[in-house]
């Protein structure tokens, strides 16, 4: 990604105007046109437990069940009106089966089926969908690992956005956004802008090691975000409350259940996107991120927002440290078969090894030399330190 | 608008699929493509009081101050990139210059000239733009009276969303939409329909009396909505902040400063929009609204959702009555000149009568009596009962 | 009440260290030392439709049933630890039948005893309780006509405090005060200080005439109030929530329940104890409050605020008006045998009259003319100018 | 302390009725009677750099100075009416004055010196203060070694509670607490049970060892708090605000300027209290904590909340490890002359090394074996693990 033209904000971070991703290993451009996203819309989860699965997901987290049989529960959040946000589907092996995307009308799918096929990618088309709910439906193998799905024919259900009576204290608005793992971040970004998404934030060093980037189809900061890390793999899938309270609210009562010990990360608010948030884990270890408050982006001439993997408000605004294995943890993707895409390691710079431990460091101001971290900040971001 | 194909939602509103709307006096549909609009942006009011107005929308409402001059003040929202979402210029009669809209790219600008010069409107462009901060705009005298810009060129000012340090509790995150009056919506609606508008809300009665409807370009339930009444007036500017408590402290603030008889209406929930509102005057008695948390609407078959004109919960989803004067006051808007359009009589039904006063109802239950309100209520929907 | 001595804030209102209230038809002083009261503690509220009283307190207002029988419901709020807060009761007539405030000690029942049977009051003390939970208890018939009881033995059950799966978004989390209707509140305020209470707040006008006053026994701005009205009746019993948006949920809630009729005045923020408030009537149309964040009163030198009867903000910070249902309406009370008490009629004036109609007058700053309320405002305080 | 009649309660702590506390070495119990405490009201804090530590309490964290001169900077809270609750004073060393209690009357100023004087601590009175603001004080060097102050007169202040036009998003309410360290918890209790103080919670394991104790004259979980560690020094010291969102606000606004790193711990909910916490270093480290929302606790039978110091829940609801300097760190306290106090090692169990670390367990549930926490917990309970 380039460094040039970039401006110093008054934050901390940089903003620019974003150009074409140069990858060294580019997956090429097709000439197809690629189907016009409308945004990120549900994700199929294999869960090897469903009745715990089922029991997190709808007696803990409060998504509503829309319809159920013996191996799948289809759940969806208080403002949607499409079936579905989520599918449990019990499996032998905790995985996701997809991720999937709306496009603007059912002619999409037809381009998402050249776009695909001209780039060698396995690609099945099923007009009466995958899942209950969704119609014609568009599943690939795509270039970078993962299964990604598309549809545009629905069955509507009722928005409950007006239904108080059925929201809890953590109620969930939205789906908001997914979060891959792959080893190659400027390949995959490329790649994503060639699939038409848009590029909001980044996180970079001053080698122009590209760590993470975020990239949207609705104008929020993201529908998906590139994780660098060994993948393909699923990193968390997110939904949005209306405020933070809700999201203090998960937390609280997770600790009234006993169950405190799901929460791997946060709350605090995110340097990236500067929303507030949380990571969970479910009964698989599928990360779960409560999100809400981020801004406006669709614009085309938006800033994108670099951030120094240096600056330790990148991750959390507030500076608390990342548990080691939000960075390390994932969740296996599945091919079309159904059997977990083979993970590939990521070879360059890796964030947590640059940030944290004997030989990273973090700033809290730009300049601040590595050891001037105060002493209650040594013992989270030198784990050599602790005692 | 049509009735047909309508559900019955267990919230009691109605749902159907967006179509059409009829009109029996229409605006002729251009056979010249409308400019692609992004959002409403920004909007110049002429206000008799510089100093004083000044006071509101900096000292009181916390707007940022991009630029400012002897005649001219220019504001922003914390979380917005582009230089300006408000411009106050002092000026004789205290009206509402420019509506304006951000198109997508330099091009549609030729779009809009071509769009309403068909039309028959007034077009005038500028290269150097109307005000500062806005390069190359078109502003028209549209085919209802109003004064419409749009533009692309801005220079480009820090997002100040990050900027914690700057903000107060009730802090301005974006300008979320403006709201018109007009005599006849269904014609407004049709044209802005034409304009490349969704709609999204509308209230109406049982004889298809059309009294309000909303419509948008980004993926809220609004960048505009017409409401019927003498027009063409401008209702209100509404700005969005994160959480409800921002709007309280709003209130509160202005009890501090003795200002509190600025509150027009609210704080409350509204029926349409599900937002939560709150209604102010400034110095010059436009309206401004402080707004949050709608919904996404940005699937093309998004619900339309449309109430009865009788449910009390439509404008207020906590049924707490509408003050007259939210009905009948409105600010004038200019022509091209700097005159004020005139202003034509609604002939259809008042929404203010019909709902209040002595012949007017409103239920909490369809199906409820008119004179089923509780004694508590009868004060303020029955204008004659007060004591 | 003394004028004197008084010191102007910058906020409005006066302060002034509280001296012994003055009354022309005192209730005489007893010898005998009142009993040591700790708080307000419970209601015994008498319902005419049990299952509706209780779905409404229980389904709507989200309190927790301690025990129930054919006859009776108890319930408490999350953070208490006695036995109950409200006691629902089947009766024939709508009314409350006990203000009960729990005392330091068991011993300090003798000192009710003493202390009322020396103003000729009907004492009854039941060792067993009148109520399942309580133990030895004492219900009196006050000289001011209301049926009081004081307890200390009681049944704990489990603070639900930490159970924050059990929360609701409008959980209520403590029992904080009654508010009582009698026609001459310096009378009964001076018999309150007798009582042992501690005098906050209260509203005058400039001819000394007295309209309402808040005293506390716990270090809140009240355990209980005096509202000048016909009486003794019982003007409202009130909850807290934790924050503000608690409040707003339950007005959402209502809207969904198509109940929203029941809420009779805000939400908004007080002038008088600077809580945020929301009154609803419950389906006897007994008034209910939920209440949040007032102060902290627990210093003997605690500055008593006095508001100007005029100053719109002192009901309503935010200049709202009070509907007059609220001034006039309120809940019978009930003597030892069940019978409700006669009431007896104001004779000063009326705060409703003194404020809102054609004789009243409200302003905003001090020093306003009567007829500077913006035109917005005129309808809600000049009755007869709706329209 | 006694582990009989102990109730365990749904939440995982166990309640019970207050008891003496029993100490091998206990302080004698004075014949004197205590002074009559009203509530912890101010503290004296010595700063190494004025203007730094000025401008974080004042410009940072938004106290209200109500005067100041070269040397002395006099804080107080948005809600206060005594002329403060904090004194910044220039010192050579950084430590703590005075930790200054509200006395009921002047009398209670004679109770104060006859009942250390009895316990043979230096003792010394200043019919002017020891501070502007304050009058008649006494000072004691109390038997734990920390630097009491008790005082009633003050000069009173304008409470500023209905000034939101002051309100930040971050605003301090009151003071709420103080936070001691002492080498014997249950020596230091036994003695503030003869201060008249009441216990609220504590933290014990299955031995007996008493890790800390909570401890309140005003009706909330409490005015002071005894850690257990070397002592005496000071912990902290805890303002409240009134929502959890203003504590939010604080951490958004450190990001912002860049000094995210003066947080230590925290946001997060408290097992002990119940109450919404953060705590900040300040310029010279000392510690402060801004919190919200514990319960009351003004009835003589309050249960006292007793929790398992293996319980990982009791200092972080949410399960959230504690970072080692929350337990390690605090600051010196002067005797009377302005020396520190010599710190004593705490020779009993460590709180630090029995929950977190290579032989400390920590469970989410009871019974649940050390090593059955998630992977993603082990980097932060067992500080070996984390890579």
């Amino acid at each position: 990604m380039s460094t040039t033209d970039r401006t110093l904000t008054s934050s901390g971070f940089y903003v620019s105007q974003e150009a074409p991703i140069r990858s060294d290993n580019p997956v090429p451009t097709p000439k197809a046109a690629p189907p016009d996203i409308l945004r990120c819309a549900s994700m199929e989860i294999v869960v090897t437990d469903l009745a715990r699965s089922r029991d997190f997901y709808v007696n803990v987290l409060d998504l509503v069940v829309t319809e159920e049989d013996e191996d799948t529960v289809y759940l969806r959040t208080l403002e949607e009106f499409i079936h579905h946000n989520i599918v449990l589907r019990k499996g032998p092996v905790a995985a996701i089966a997809a991720f999937s995307f709306r496009v603007r009308s059912p002619e999409e799918l037809d381009k998402a089926v050249a776009f695909y096929t001209e780039l060698g990618c396995r690609v099945e088309r099923r007009t009466q969908g995958f899942t209950k709910g969704f119609g014609d439906s568009v599943r690939v193998e795509d270039p970078l690992g993962f299964p990604y799905e598309f549809f545009y024919d629905v069955e509507h259900v009722e928005r409950l956005a007006w239904r108080y009576d059925l929201y809890t204290p953590g109620a969930l608005a939205r789906l908001d956004h997914f979060n891959q793992v792959t080893p190659d971040v400027p390949r995959a970004t490329k790649f994503m802008q060639d699939l038409g998404f848009r590029v909001t934030e980044d996180i970079q060093d001053d080698e122009g090691t590209v760590y993470a980037a975020w990239m949207r189809r609705k104008p929020t900061v993201h529908d998906t975000a590139m994780t660098g890390g060994d993948g393909p793999r699923m990193h968390h899938v997110a939904f949005s409350t209306h405020e933070k309270h809700n999201i203090l609210s998960v937390c609280d009562k997770l600790g009234a259940l006993r169950m405190s010990d799901c929460i791997e990360r946060g709350p605090g608010r995110h340097g990236v996107s500067n929303a507030f948030y949380l990571y969970l884990r479910d009964p698989d270890g599928h990360r779960v991120e409560i999100y809400t408050q981020d801004y406006y982006t669709g614009d085309p001439d938006n800033p994108v927002v670099t951030w120094d993997v240096h600056d330790n408000q990148r991750r959390d605004w507030w500076g608390n440290p990342v548990v080691p294995s939000w960075y390390t943890d994932a969740s296996l993707v599945l091919d079309l078969d159904g059997n977990p895409q083979p993970v590939v390691a990521r070879t360059e710079a890796s964030e947590l090894t640059a940030t944290i431990g004997a030989d990273g460091f973090s700033y809290t101001r730009s300049g601040d030399a590595p050891d001037e971290l105060p002493s209650w900040k040594q013992g989270e971001y030198k784990l050599g330190h602790q005692l």
